[in-house]
């Protein structure tokens, strides 16, 4: 990692707190806040973080590197508050679900220069500071997004951040990737949510399921604090999402119902093909 | 195990080839027949049967337990095609996914005493013989059915037949039985068929997808031969779970489409309840 000034991060729950533990690993300087009191506490005793940031967020200014690991819709207000703060970082950057909306904030704050937007698609059904641990990022793809202004410092900084905890950073438009992720992982999350909720208004337990339907249920335990921020800010592309998956199952209930052999084996022949495509 | 003579096992896919190799592990003399010359044929050079069974059937008459472990629309086809060769087995039983059908077949054909159900939840999305292996049902649950008339000596045979392989016998009653798999297991893999469906519409890689979403199509990749039938012959209890499972799903895109967090919240808070309840 090229970063030798102090990482400062907001938020340490899966994904900030795993990134201070590889970070820390790694013998960065870091440095982190959280609204949980816990959190840092408990990351602090660990010797994860070298030093806690207080709410008044006065610790940024010696930040060289600040990264927002904070649910999306928290990460725009935060941004604001420490905006004054960051002004001499050489890279802000996020871990955020979607990339439009902080990109926007920080356009709008003035920090396009050192802002990258990053996505590593790292997380799983576990939330918090308990659930963080060194590697998570090990052969993880990072989506990284430019603003308009972003430097090439501050991308480098960002490249290199994540591929110092192992993870392969690709370059994305920030609404290609919002709206490709609304197909990849927000619709997902609904259909997980929506088939758990399926099985408990039958009352049909979790241990009656074979390992198909707990793969099925299993995004259903993900955070609502994380989730429902995404759902809204990601709610155009993830409509067009949900119809798209409605138009499927709505066919796949005809061919039930009209008895139609040939229609099924066709739905699975289609998605066959596309099951054994490694690209 | 109980049984001391020949187990006959019709089929020797994932389910089938993997009883073959734990009950052969267990010093059991095991028959195995199967369409696809090549899965015998491995079979009986790896030595997990002890004869091959040709296409007349004639080794049935001297089984002394017969198990079906072929796609439930081929169970009771075979199962007539051998009716007159298994009159004096001890036990006839089947591991489909559906109960109904083939507890109807065995009784029409007057093989009730001996017939009991079996439903190992044991399967995933891989199949035929080179996905058979040791050790697929240690710490499984087994769902069997009785007949009307299914004989006290059948029913002790049935479970300790799963037992020697180390899976929990349970019973259940048909067609309670094939009303919960159809919301607990043939919907899941409806609505990983829908997904898989939706993203390979929209060229979306499963290289894509985080683990999350790889979660949620691995069922999608499960054998059509096997499931078609199921969902035909399970059709009025899948339709039902696919309109309960598409109510909720319109509740989500309802959610989403007037940003109601609050709703979201709650749906998330509903299932996090059937989530930590592990009964």
């Amino acid at each position: 990692m090229t970063a030798t000034g102090p990482v400062a991060i907001l938020g340490l729950g899966l994904i900030g707190g795993s990134l201070a533990h590889d970070l820390s690993a790694l013998g960065a300087t870091v440095w982190g806040f959280d609204a949980d009191k816990a959190a840092t506490r408990h990351a602090r005793r660990a010797g994860v973080i070298d030093r806690v940031i207080d709410a008044n967020l006065r610790a940024l200014s010696d930040a060289e590197t600040v990264v927002l690991a904070v649910p999306v819709d928290i990460a725009p207000v935060l941004l604001e508050q420490a905006c004054a703060r960051v002004q001499h970082a050489a890279l802000i950057t996020d871990v955020g679900s979607t990339k439009r909306r902080i990109m926007q904030s920080a356009a709008a704050l003035g920090l396009s220069a050192t802002f990258v937007g990053s996505h590593p698609i790292a997380g799983d059904h576990r939330a918090g500071w308990p659930a963080s641990r060194r590697g998570l990022f090990a052969d993880a793809r990072v989506d990284l997004c430019r603003t308009a202004d972003t430097g090439s410092a501050a991308w480098k900084r960002a490249r290199a951040l994540w591929r110092s905890v192992g993870a392969t950073p690709t370059e994305r438009d920030a609404a290609m990737h919002d709206a490709e992720m609304a197909f990849s992982s927000h619709l997902p999350q609904i259909l997980s949510l929506a088939f758990a909720g399926t099985l408990s208004s039958r009352a049909i337990a979790r241990s009656r399921l074979g390992g198909g339907g707990r793969d099925m249920t299993r995004m259903a335990a993900s955070s609502p604090a994380m989730w429902g921020p995404i759902f809204m800010e990601n709610a155009v592309p993830l409509l067009d999402a949900l119809e798209t998956c409605l138009a499927q199952l709505g066919a796949l209930r005809g061919a039930v119902a009209r008895r139609d052999r040939r229609a099924l084996q066709e739905a699975f022949a289609a998605v066959q093909a596309w099951t054994a495509n490694k690209t």
